[in-house]
């Protein structure tokens, strides 16, 4: 049995996101799992230490995940050479820094996104870690939900013929604060502490847009503060100062029209709370985070307007569900372990720092866009 | 009984429009009713004569509905003092004419949309009718569809509490001819022939939302040519010159923020045909043609974003659909008779040339949002 | 209106078919919608007379249909240059001789199938009209039925990719007679009457395969009389000489392999009394008479071969049904209206007397294939 | 308690069918009941010994079961008199040489099929085993399958009455590795590797066919390519060698036609991956794995031939599920149990090694049907 042992820092993992997605659901469950199987007898393990910055937390994360190394000190990690990787979950604005000291110190790099506030500072990392020589990478989970699997199948298939148009709603009623909690943190409300629906979301759409449809060439976005005011979590009301609701369109070097709703004032009348609609020449899907259905030429109705009787077509009939075929485990995890092998097996991962900078360019020039009410170009990094 | 008759000269009902909703569902329609009753014992019915160049269509059309009166000779009818009213359903590019020279002679005008090719011809059109001092309209018949009526009551009834925005979807698959004929004339797809669904759609989406939502003040708008090549009503090939896709998104003066999608190119699978969402503060709602669903607040669910499982909330299932209390009946016929009411009664009714003239506008200026690839103000008319 | 008059003699129509088929469904049904429309203001307008043997028979369809002139003597009709057309509907071995005088009288000529008894004589009326110069065809109704047409249209499509192979199950459970009537004649059980499944149906199983899939290259066909004893008209028991049922495994041009049963003597448990599944390398479509459903690529189950558990798939569901997007009529009249459009313009009609008698000899080479017990290659006629 | 303990030498159950089936399902699953019962007190325990070639395969199955003994010598164990019967379920191509060593050893034989890749070796087998005197017997599951029990009992009730004809269809779409990987493994698809459906499937047909309705007496078989290029396990296209699909036609003694069409190229439009549709003069029955429907004379219905209106009968609907009145188990261990007593108490066991080389004729008469486009006789063996 050969084994690759992988040291990996973990800072920032006592966030919901970064326990429960990065080192429970990932981390912990390749190491549950006897490591990633690369080949017959040979596996990849990953070693983690969590570094932080409440004790008591770190403590708890450790215990609960069978007692795992835990340190208050970043710089001693990261001149430890038993760790050859730096995982950075931590607030965005603390990203800048901790990601350049572990470039200086010779640290292969993964982090969430977006992997700074600006496109500058973004950019930078990129040519830092460049520069230094290493591997790195971006988390850009969404790309490997189910549900955009199963598009990328169809994409790859030629299952829609040429591609026309896109349409991307996002969202779900948040609830004020005042008559129940919240269901997110105040601070994604209040721009001065980072929130933005614009800067959390665009990201998103950025490398979802670049994988399945080409490069973004163009951006007209219109955000909006549709919530005047909101209850924080010791429910004192506050005024919002980060817009809510975003209403982009973008265009792509294949000609092809994405429009994106981003709100967190909508209700949902539709298959998820994030769904992805593709139109074709040859057939159409909509795709969610898990499921996926199609509506090829051949079994597309042909409506006739009148509104003078009821429709006799149920426009939810003539689609088909795209089967489940395998397993396609957490997203996170899937995204972990590509970056594993990349590390130690020189694999190629293409979703690194550049990939990451290009969704907060997107972001800014959203911001852009809406603050000269025209649209903007998006050039390539 | 006291009997109102009002002489009516439609001009261009052999069209399908004309002849179908104009004709056979209204104005034969209120005739066969015995009129419109204003009150006990007192009526208003309708005396048309049909207008045309095409000779042998207005004798079917006459004889159709039981041999009404039909003159090939416009100038004639217009001098003649028993009708009162002109009615116009004829192509656009025609009735800036027809509709002047009808006001030049006295006559009360209801005409079809969109007034004119271009704003100023369509402010040109209600200054000669106001100058006239005679009663006009314009037909925009979708806010008297049962499912933008019951929108309608919603927000009448406080229902949405402050209103934050407004998604509509209209659109569906137009097929290219090919292999099945399109549902829709060639013309549509040809800018030369007056073709493209900015012209088509904004017009109807300008009344919608100032008599829902507020005053549109500024549009921005992305047309596109998504089908590239259509087979015309012969079977021959031709290559579309007109936009088949709109995506534009606009404000009020109610700030709330609207977005629209229009297109011949998408597979549908939402509610119906045209669908409007509707979020407020305290619930919200989707409209189709004739049904209309809400969620209010108290049975919003509260997702949790977890795509490692299926939904455990089925989406569609939180909502409930407004019944239907009462008979709707033909939209057009809906619009009709508060025109005829207006003319012998004096009632009031504000659906008049500078309504008209505001969806021209918005159409024109959606155009030039385009073109400017920016933000457009829309003034007041 | 320009009207294209065609006499026609229509010989054989007391039968079933003939009555009801191609005289009320088709001539009747045509006269009574004013003709075949075939420009503004030009139609064609069939004239038949109807012939037979059977005075009693002929006075009563002629009244069914409003007095429709009649006459027992052929040989005057075909000598009467007002009727221009010649239709034989008869029993297939009174169709040479009529056929034969008709072409010899100059008429064009439409006739049921199969042509002949024998590919010497099919080939030889086709030579016959051929040195008379004049139009012919050959009645093969089941390529205008919906479902087929459905088909068509998938093909045209390229909704399959590579088509690899076609399933026909024909059939149903004709009672022998004994304990409630059958629902087909006896003679179709004789062969000495003509009777025989292999000659009905392989002819139309020729023309479906050939216009569909390719031209058909070999056959390896096995008969079999399954039920021994059946009860005539009269409730007399006979022994059956001719086969009942027929498997039959072809090959086409394009390499396609098409297998068919054909049988009076299954229950039916799929989705028409005659299916066609179609397999190919993108999606696969079943076809019955007048509906039709497809399954592509993208909703194709990946089923596992689990026999100690239920099967967790409903092998139905993944299937959508193609929309029914226009009014296909009856397909009897569909080839009537293009065969009168062959005579009166001179449009092409390629379902001639060589077609035909292509149905003819895939019936012989089928017998030959069962007597020989070994595949017949179809030689191009 | 009486105990029969049963020593059996296990060979080739490392693999999927053999480590699955035979010994977890079957023989583990038997020791884990105590035995199979025979009598009140008195047992049949089996007592494996794994035997293989890859020590940490079997290392790993024998802890999966307790500790089972295993061994990598094979001729050590056939001298051990403690086991008394070998059982083989290796690669087709290395059965011969194993099982004639075992009767050599004077062991009973069990083994898979087909029990050798020509008919002469599996002759040879069966003779030997005759000549050593030992009992010996031939996995043919599928006769234990609960939906092909029901129509055992079907047929010995005489439900059909007099047999016609039996459908069967079997297949799915086996993908062909390029989008997502394929579900059987690739030299399934290449002749060289002992692929072909051929000798996979007419080996289980030949004993469907010879157990329920009569010895196989002839067989026209036309196998098929259709699928020209594949994926194998590890992303590389490949051209398969060996026929994907063949469509059977034979006959049986009793008169009775059976037509079978096998392909994984096909989607499924029916009750299961495998169907057997017998018609009989009283009634019919599809049969699937597990599941079974039956439609006798006096539920039949009466079609009438009319594509003019969709078919006025659901030809689904006057079908009745025979109803699951016992627990079926695993068809393997069911053989598994009566060859345990055939063994111990000498009861009688049919599906011996002579049944067995009926399979392996019957795939090799249908190539040379296949290769000579005839009809081949299939004689007593």
């Amino acid at each position: 049995m050969k084994e690759h042992r992988i040291g990996i820092i973990m800072n920032g993992v006592t966030g919901r996101m970064g326990a429960h997605q990065h080192l429970a659901r990932s981390i912990a469950a390749i190491r549950a799992d006897g490591g990633v199987v690369v080949a017959d007898g040979e596996v990849i393990v990953p070693d983690p230490i969590l570094v932080g910055r409440n004790e008591a937390k770190l403590q708890k994360l450790s215990q609960e995940h069978g007692g795992l190394p835990w340190s208050l000190d970043l710089s001693a990690c990261l001149s430890d050479p038993s760790y050859s990787v730096y995982f950075d979950a931590q607030t965005t604005d603390r990203r800048l820094e901790a990601v350049a000291a572990a470039l200086a110190a010779g640290k292969h790099v993964y982090c969430e996104k977006p992997t700074a506030t600006n496109i500058a500072d973004a950019l930078k990392l990129h040519q830092l870690a460049e520069r230094a020589g290493v591997k790195h990478g971006v988390v850009q989970d969404k790309l490997w939900l189910p549900g955009f699997l199963k598009l990328r199948q169809l994409i790859d298939s030629g299952f829609f013929g040429e591609i026309l148009s896109v349409r991307g709603e996002f969202g779900y009623w948040v609830f004020t604060g005042e008559h129940q909690p919240a269901q997110r943190p105040s601070w994604n409300y209040r721009k001065e502490e980072g929130g933005g629906i614009i800067l959390d979301l665009l990201c998103h759409w950025r490398y979802l847009i670049d994988n399945l449809f080409g490069e973004v060439t163009a951006v007209s976005c219109l955000g909006a503060t549709h919530v005047k005011k909101r209850w924080d979590e010791a429910g004192r009301p506050y005024t919002p100062t980060a817009e809510d609701a975003a209403y982009a369109t973008l265009t792509t070097e294949r000609g092809i029209v994405c429009h994106f709703n981003s709100s967190w004032n909508v209700r949902v009348r539709r298959d998820d709370l994030l769904t992805l609609q593709v139109d074709g020449m040859r057939g159409s899907a909509v795709a969610g985070l898990r499921r996926c259905w199609v509506q090829p030429d051949a079994t597309t109705p042909r409506p006739v307007w009148n509104p003078d009787i009821d429709s006799p077509i149920n426009y939810f009939d003539g689609w088909t569900e795209v089967p489940t075929t395998r397993d396609y485990g957490n997203a996170f995890r899937a995204q972990w372990e590509l970056f594993l092998r990349h590390v130690a097996l020189d694999e190629p991962f293409r979703w690194n720092l550049l990939e990451g900078a290009k969704g907060v360019q997107l972001a800014e020039l959203a911001h852009r866009s809406w603050q000269t009410r025209a649209w903007v170009d998006v050039p390539k990094l």
